[in-house]
Order: C-alpha cells, then sequence, then structure tokens
C-alpha cells in the first residue's frame, strides 16, 4: 500500500471521535422536509453542510435556494492532470421520526448504544454524507487528493425530490462530472459490501373502467349489466400467465436477458427465498418460473396492482352494483424497457381484452427507466477494489429492485453512471423508529471512500 | 257487477276530492326515519294513521312502540261466515328529501302539478297505505265487507326495518292471516298494472385476501410476493365463465327451472333491451346466455361485486404492494337455493382456487332466501280480476330482482304468501327529488283494493 494511503487510513482512525461528535452534531438538527413548520432546521442542516465544506477548504461552495429546500454545493478541486470528476450526491433531510413514543431515545438527541449510533438521519443519509466527506479530509489532511471531487447534497429526498431535476439542468457545468457517487443504497451485512449497479425503472398507471351511468341497486339490474369491478378484476387477471410473466404483449420484447456470469454474481447475494419470506411474512414466495427470487425481484420487471377501489367499502352490507371501478397499476422495468412503451403495451392489452359492455380511461402517472451500470466500468472497479482492500474480499453486486430517480437524471441530463452503495445495514431502521448507523460499518465506509478517490487517481 | 260493488266504487269516485285531501296532509309530515331529529313527525305520522283507523270504526287500533319507531295495527273484521284475513302491510315512514334544491316545491309541502301530486313519500308508500284505507272506507260505508282486514304499518322501512322481524314473532297471534297484500312494489307503466309474485333472495359475502405481514415497497419486492390485490381479482375474474354463469360449484342445482308458461307471461313484460340500456346508460348489455334481460334480472340467479379495496387509492403514485385486499360480494338468490348453502359453494370455490400463497378470510354478512308466490293462488287470482276489472286488461305477472325482507318474514314467521303490487310508476322519482303519484293510477288503485277486498269474499 502506497504511504499516502497508509497515512490517510491513519488520519481517519485517529480521527474517529472527532468525526464522530460531528456526526452528533449533525444528526441533532431535524431537518423533516415534509413539515414546513422544520423549515429552519431544514436551513440549519443546509448552512451546517455548507460550514463543514468551507472548514475542510472545499471551493465554489454555495447554499442554492430553490422553490422548496435549497441544494449545496461545493467542490474541491485537484491539480493533478488529466484527473478524473466524481460527483458526490447525498441529501441531509431526514423521514419524519413518528411514532416517537416507539423510540428509545429522542429521534433528534443522537445516543450510542453499543455499537450503533441512534438517530433519525444517522443511516438515511446524514452519515453516509459525512463519511465521504471524513474521505476527503483524511486524504487532502496527509496527501493530495488525485481526482477532482464535486458535492451535491440536496434537501428534498425523503419527499421525491420535486426540485432537483430543474436544479440539475439549470447547473450542468457545475455539475460536470466523469462518474457519480450515490451512498444512499446501502450493503447487505456487515460483512458483505455491496455495490448497486442497477435499479428497475417504474411505470405506473391508474385505469378507470365505467359501466353504467350511476350506482344502480344490485338487485334491480344485477344480472344484465356487467359490473364495472368484475370486469376490472377479470382485466387484471389476464396480465399474468400462470407461468408469473406478464402478458402484455411486447412487454419482454426489450428486457435484457440475463447471462450466465451475471446470473452466478446474482447468486452470490442472500437474499434468496428464506430471506423474503422472513422480511415479508408472506405464506409463500411467488414469481416468474425460471428465475432466482433475487433475479426476481432486481433483474426481472414486474406489473404490480397498488391500489383497487370501487363500490361501498364500509362496513355491513351495501347492494350496490358500483358505476365505475379503479385499479393503480405499476410496472418495474428493466433495461432496455420504455415506461412510455409500457404505456403503449397496457392500450393495446386494454383494447384486445376490454369488453364491449364497458369504458375505460387509462392515465400514465409516472414513467422511469431502469438504469444500469457497466460492472466493468472504473468507477465501479474502483469502488471493487476499495471495498476489497478494507474487507479482504470482493463486494457483492446488487440489482436493486425499486428505483433512484436521481440515478436517472444524472444519467439523462449529465450523461453519467452511477456507483450506488452505502453504509446503512438491512435492520438500521430506515424510516422506521430508532433509526441508526453501525459505526464499525461507518468506519469501514470512510476507509472505503479513501481508497475509492484514491483509486480513481490512477 | 254487484250492486254492493257499484256502490262502492262510486262512493271512492265521489269522495276523491277528500282523498285528494287526506293524502296532502299526510304527506305533509316529515316522518324521516333516519334522522332522529325527526322522531317528533314519527310519532306524528304513526298518530295520524291510528286516528284514521278510528275514524273508519277499525278495532283493535293500537300504535305499538318498537326499540325504533312504533308500529301501528288495526284490524276491520267481518261477520261474514268462513272469510279469509288479508293482512296489508305497509309503511309511514319515508326516505330524506336531499338535496333539497332539486326540488321544485317543497318535499313536504305537497302540490299537485297536472295529474301529479308532488310531496315525498307521495308514492313511497304513504299513498298506497291510504289507497288501502280508502277503498276499505268505501266498501264499508256502502255495503259488508266479506274479508278480515288487518292493517301493519311500519315506520323503518327505509331503514332496513331493524325491529319488524321482532314484533312479526312477538304478536303471532295478532297477525294471523290466510294472505298479505304487501302494495310497495308498483306497476311498469300507467296502463301496466303489475304484480310482482316473486322477488330475489340475498346472499352477502365480505371476502379478504391477506399476503405479507405489513405493506410492502412494491420495487423491493414486487417480484416475490403474490400481490393480494392481484389475487383477489384471479378469484373474482374465475366466478363467471364465458357464458355469464357464476362458476361456483352446486350454485344452479337448487335453482327452479323456467317453464315456457312462465317465461311467455315473462316476455310480455316492456323490461327489454331498450328498456334497461335506457334506464342504466351501460355501453352494452351483458348476462347469462340463454335468457331474457327480465329473466336475467328476476329469474335467475347472479354474483355482483359490491365493494372492493386494497392499498393506494388517493390521488397521483404510492408504490406499495399491499398487505390485503377486501370485496363485498352478493349473490342474489331464486327459488329454492338456499344462502346457506351458497356460502358454502363460495368457500369450496376458495378452497379449490385460492393459491397457497396467500391466506383469506370469507364472512357471510346477509342470508335471505328468494320467495316466490304461486300466481294461481286466491289472493293471487284476486287481484288479477280486480286489476283486469279498473284496466281491461290482465295485468304483468314481474318477477323482481330485489329482495323485500317483510315478504320472507311474512313467509318464514306467519307462514303466508305475500301478494305484491302498488300503484307507484318507474318515473316516480322513489328515494330521489320531486317525488310524486300520478293520482289517475292512485284513483285506479283505490277501484282495485275495492275489487280485490270482495273478489276475497268469494
Amino acid at each position: 500500500m502506497s504511504e499516502s494511503r497508509t497515512s490517510a487510513l491513519k488520519y481517519a482512525q485517529d480521527h474517529r471521535e472527532r468525526f464522530l461528535e460531528e456526526f452528533k452534531d449533525f444528526v441533532s438538527i431535524a431537518s423533516i422536509s415534509t413539515d414546513p413548520k422544520n423549515k429552519p432546521e431544514i436551513g440549519k442542516a443546509a448552512e451546517w453542510i455548507a460550514d463543514k465544506m468551507h472548514g475542510l477548504g472545499l471551493t465554489n461552495v454555495k447554499v442554492f435556494p430553490t422553490q422548496g429546500h435549497p441544494v449545496v454545493f461545493g467542490e474541491f478541486l485537484t491539480t493533478a492532470p488529466n484527473s478524473n470528476t466524481v460527483l458526490v450526491y447525498g441529501h441531509y433531510d431526514v423521514q419524519p421520526p413518528e411514532p416517537l413514543e416507539l423510540w428509545q431515545s429522542g429521534p433528534f438527541t443522537p445516543e450510542q448504544r453499543g455499537e450503533n449510533m441512534y438517530a433519525r438521519g444517522a443511516a438515511d443519509m446524514k452519515g453516509q454524507v459525512l463519511a465521504s466527506l471524513n474521505a476527503l479530509e483524511a486524504v487532502i489532511r496527509t496527501g493530495k487528493l488525485p481526482v477532482n471531487l464535486k458535492f451535491l447534497i440536496e434537501g428534498e429526498e425523503e419527499i421525491g425530490s420535486p426540485n432537483l431535476e430543474k436544479f440539475i439542468i439549470e447547473h450542468q457545468d457545475l455539475l460536470a462530472c466523469d462518474v457519480a457517487l450515490n451512498p444512499d443504497t446501502g450493503m447487505l451485512a456487515p460483512d458483505l459490501p455491496t455495490i448497486t449497479y442497477a435499479l428497475r425503472g417504474l411505470a405506473y398507471f391508474e385505469l378507470c373502467v365505467y359501466g353504467p351511468k350511476q350506482d344502480l341497486h344490485s338487485g334491480q339490474y344485477g344480472g344484465v349489466i356487467l359490473n364495472p369491478a368484475q370486469a376490472l378484476c377479470e382485466l387484471i387477471a389476464g396480465m399474468h400467465d400462470a407461468h408469473g410473466r406478464v402478458t402484455l404483449p411486447g412487454f419482454y420484447a426489450r428486457v435484457r436477458p440475463l447471462d450466465a456470469e451475471e446470473r452466478a454474481e446474482l447468486a452470490r447475494l442472500p437474499t434468496d427465498e428464506s430471506f423474503y419470506l422472513e422480511q415479508t411474512g408472506s405464506p409463500a414466495l411467488w414469481g416468474e418460473t425460471g428465475y432466482s427470487p433475487t433475479e426476481q425481484v432486481g433483474a426481472r420487471p414486474t406489473l404490480e396492482v397498488n391500489g383497487l377501489y370501487s363500490g361501498f367499502t364500509g362496513e355491513g352490507a351495501k347492494t350496490v352494483l358500483p358505476a365505475w371501478a379503479m385499479v393503480k397499476i405499476s410496472t418495474r422495468l428493466v433495461p432496455d424497457q420504455d415506461p412510455d412503451e409500457v404505456y403503449i403495451q397496457l392500450s393495446n392489452y386494454l383494447k384486445t381484452n376490454a369488453p364491449k359492455t364497458i369504458r375505460y380511461e387509462l392515465t400514465q402517472i409516472v414513467g422511469s427507466r431502469a438504469s444500469i451500470s457497466d460492472r466493468t466500468s472504473r468507477g465501479v472497479r474502483a469502488l471493487e477494489d476499495a471495498m476489497e482492500s478494507v474487507w479482504g474480499e470482493r463486494p457483492l453486486f446488487r440489482r436493486e429492485g425499486g428505483s433512484v430517480p436521481v440515478v436517472n437524471s444524472f444519467k439523462n441530463i449529465l450523461g453519467v453512471e452511477s456507483v450506488n452503495t452505502g453504509f446503512s445495514l438491512p435492520d438500521d431502521n430506515l424510516h422506521a423508529p430508532n433509526e441508526k448507523q453501525h459505526l464499525p460499518t461507518w468506519y469501514r465506509g470512510i476507509d472505503t471512500f479513501i481508497h475509492f478517490y484514491l483509486n480513481l487517481g490512477g
């Protein structure tokens, strides 16, 4: 190991106490983005990060106002020639802490118990933001940073980042980079460092089926009218075949097949049948024939019913034949599916299958593509090697079933892939009471980023 | 026509002005049964009827208190030997009048416009109650009543008669009769007098399907869990076949087939395809293959979805994989189906078809059998002849798709069939603003009851 690398790691080790104090200071700020009455705390958290950046000697530090909560930017430019530029993404806002009575210590009164630091935002993701800045500090206080680092820390992630895309579009030059680092995904266990190289896309729809002009008496009219709720159920039932496959015509046409190498890589993940049974409490698993649970969630597209409504849903009995029925349906997409094409596929399915005895209306609500990073790209390799240096073994490569919109924004607007990782654990109670950060993992996270920055230097 | 019959009819004709004044007086009372603040008006309406009975010389007149609104009883016993006893059913309560702004005149300020009297309760069913009492008056003021007449007029029909069955059970001797007359059904057009000889029964269920122990993120888990809403839709979709028949095993086993004579009788009804299209505004009709719309609604059993609920039903998108899904399902039954057997049939269907990847819970909420009267019984013949005397042609025989619980109570507790009729019309706006009674039809109704009472005398 090079001398500068060793010095940086030693610096990080020597300053753990202060890092921890700053961690506690940062998570004491109740920067809840949903609640307008926490606006001052949001401002305080943004300023806290900007001050931290100033203290580290970052340049171009600015708290950008938006229509909502501010975006904090800062950068540390290297003098090394031909250097890479990394854009680190993070957010300083947190989820609301309710229900408060379930917290063992106050959500904004950080308390260390055993190896964990308990506080709202500890893992999601103030701890991750600090790890990336602490790693920078360790490198620049002991040697020379061989890459350009830019930090974009937003304040609206927990409310869907309504102003972020606009900000990225308006500041493309400022944010220009070669690769993005997004430490908001996390790892599967303390001994299983994880790189999330793919995220599913989303196409979300609302479908309304209309029958009679108004609710009817189910006795006086039942028998001559196709019940819109029944028609809707029949349409939904037809959207999967007996093998758990989605029947929309052309749905799988663009789906990138999994090769043997990637399947072998995914098979290393511990997300097997027993994992999902325990996590969900379902009586049994279900899914597309021919794929493992890990593949079913991460690497295959799905269609879900998110909501259903029709007629009378109160206590007891009301003999209504409903005038209409509604379903919220979403498809999770994998490369290279296109949400707008899925809209057309669903439209075509309905055209073919909807009976003439009803009318229907289909609306697309959300559409985002899946994202996937080249597992052999420079950024991914740099992180893979960094993790191997810290843990002594290769990280797991995960495909995440959910969607992280900022990854798409970076891809679409800035043209860069994101390397997604993080040092939160499945039992860290993200979005729940008693959120915590596992500190030994956090320290390894700081070390990982030190290696990552240095690896990207060459 | 016998002299006494002619005199009675003439008496009715001569007293129309007074009958109408009393009609207006009765419908001026806002006897809305749902609203506790109308309790005094309910009491006033009950007393109004009791006073009317006293005035006509009925005996045993009593306003019986119940847990809810009172039941009014009175009887007029004949001295004729071997005479029949008819129990006339009615209700003095009315639906709420809202929305008030849609009424052309006040709901409790009766106004005659053209041939119609507008007021809440005019057709449903204060007018019908008065017709039966006016007919009695005409007969007894001009001659001798050849039957025993008993009147049971309740005050809770519009809220589901919660205390009526208990009252009937406790007063079986008082209510003992040979046939019941229920003038709460109505006729299809002013020139189409109608006898409703059959009503469908009802078996109402709630089915809940459970999957994961809590709502899940549809991205993180979509693909390995059978979505409970999807599972429910598939179960519902399987409940009908391509011919519109219900697939529950054994569902049709006890269904009494229609013979050619009854089908010919039903074919006389004007409830054809264009009738149902106009009434419902549906794009097209639907139903069990091989039956006319009239038969589908009146003489065949059906299964309807009355309500559906699962997951997220608000505005926009929430990517939830719901923990559960619920449906309200009801079956309309015909003779000789048994609601408890239908519960077993539905249970068996679920046992066979529900996948092991979900759990479910089925609850029966309501169960009542269909009712059917012998179209050749003395009571039905007496009414048929009465209508033919008044209109000059045979009445239509209708099977009604809805259920009238009191008909079952009379059958089960008193052991008597009901002859169901009435002089309201489809456009009389029952339960809606601008309810009205068509007065020429109402006068014919009084005449019909005069004939009916006299016909039953022999």
